[in-house]
């Protein structure tokens, strides 16, 4: 165990106070950018479905617009997560701010104890001074042959400056042990204090780590998702698709059709490029006009 | 294989320009969040540096402070790798101009003969009309029973109109058959530069999930880190951190220390509290005064 200094313990309570507040305030400044960025890639989700929804790479923003709205989502999943915390921190705030209130008026008898010591401290600097005065004193007389009575009396005074010396010296030894006992547990006191501070701080801190390896893990899977849905774009189905919405596919171009339905006026015959061939027929077989 | 319209696949050749535009401003984009994110994680970390040095909790900052550093780097190495890429896309799109600018020219032919087969159509329609008039004169002229020179005359103007319509039909047929060869070719080179173009854009795609990936394993790493570092920050440390700090330590407050000092002038004795006792025990002992 280690003793900390009384009045080093009794100002680090506030420190302890500016230690939850910045706490709230550095999880609130993250939760800040997390709520910037979410909404910067909800934005570039919006241009993904606005670029050209024409050609053969159409569909594929499609994937980019699904990826990145949900990885939009996974940063505003954190931003809640974080102000729950931040709620958290604000509750153990105002905790602390009565535990200490209440540790203060506890460890006012040690305050007390302080004050004490330092007077009888003064009382026994007074006190010894004064017993040094008269032995000085009874000596100068007794080395100056004076008289009996002088020296008796120089002997009383010096007797009585070294008992109230002597009384102070024990008043200061129990003073002192008071001041020792009740200081060592004030001590002990507001050790345990920063302990549970600490303590309950890092059980905080411990759940912001958890919230954002939690997203972290959820994003992770977004870009898995991403990376499975662009392999599942290949380059066939998206022609494919190309194909299939411009009409075209595996017939001849429609333009000859029409062309050849306009010319022929004979529409269930002229079902594609190929029925053109019939009218030749006629004039090649019979060579002559069939009217 | 699939067969697209030329004129669809034409004109998709500029959609194809279009999307390796729209795939770059969607990189840039993305790389302008990063930067913003990763400029705010920077300030972040200042924020963590200048909170309260005091206190048993501020060595924490500083575990907070390189981590949030980290984060911030992580994204700034996104934002290079995404640089490098729309300089890769942009270099991509000026060969892809090149090489259309080069198709146009190649299927010129294809435009020929799209206009061939377009006039021998109106050519072939009139022909017909005029064959089906002088058929239907020949008639007329047989029921009216007009005279037999009339009818032979008829008949004349009959054949010739028969032969012109064959001939139209033969040239059609010919016209025809060279438009659905070059058109087939054209046609042929058309998918095979959509095609190119898809896997090509398509690679960088994949270019861009692997750097947003390998980022995603770093900034694993950086909260893993933060969590070890937390877990190494004990409660014990910070206490004993902090004791040191303040120069109390194991020893009775240095204040007692000091006055017992400045109290006695003895300092060789009066190395820690219990010096005090020395006087004490002298007046003890020999019950009377040392001088």
């Amino acid at each position: 165990l280690i003793m900390l200094g009384f009045d080093v313990l009794y100002h680090n309570m506030k420190h302890g106070q500016i230690s939850t507040k910045e706490l709230a305030d550095f999880v609130r400044e993250r939760a800040t950018i997390e709520e910037a960025y979410s909404r910067s890639m909800t934005k570039l989700a919006k241009s993904a479905s606005n670029y050209s929804q024409l050609g053969t790479f159409a569909p594929v923003w499609d994937v980019f617009k699904t990826s990145t709205e949900k990885l939009a989502n996974c940063h505003l999943d954190l931003v809640r997560k974080l102000q729950e915390l931040i709620k958290e921190v604000q509750k153990y705030g105002e905790e602390q701010v009565k535990s200490h209130k209440k540790t203060k008026e506890e460890v006012a008898g040690t305050l007390e104890a302080v004050q004490t010591i330092q007077s009888i401290t003064q009382a026994l600097q007074k006190s010894k001074e004064s017993y040094n005065a008269k032995c000085v004193e009874q000596e100068r007389l007794k080395k100056e042959g004076a008289t009996q009575r002088e020296i008796e009396k120089a002997a009383v005074k010096s007797k009585k400056a070294t008992d109230t010396y002597k009384l102070y010296v024990e008043k200061y030894a129990l003073a002192k042990a008071d001041f020792e006992q009740k200081m060592t547990e004030t001590a002990q006191k507001f050790q345990d204090i920063e302990e549970t501070h600490l303590i309950h701080i890092k059980e905080i801190i411990g759940s912001l780590s958890n919230a954002i390896k939690e997203i972290h893990l959820q994003i992770g899977q977004v870009h898995e998702e991403f990376i499975n849905n662009m392999a599942n774009t290949t380059v066939e189905s998206l022609i494919q698709k190309f194909a299939e919405s411009k009409g075209t596919g595996k017939e001849r171009p429609g333009k000859m059709i029409n062309s050849a339905r306009k010319h022929f006026k004979i529409s269930h015959i002229v079902t594609n490029i190929f029925a053109l061939k019939f009218i030749f027929c006629i004039f090649s077989r019979d060579g002559v006009s069939p009217c």
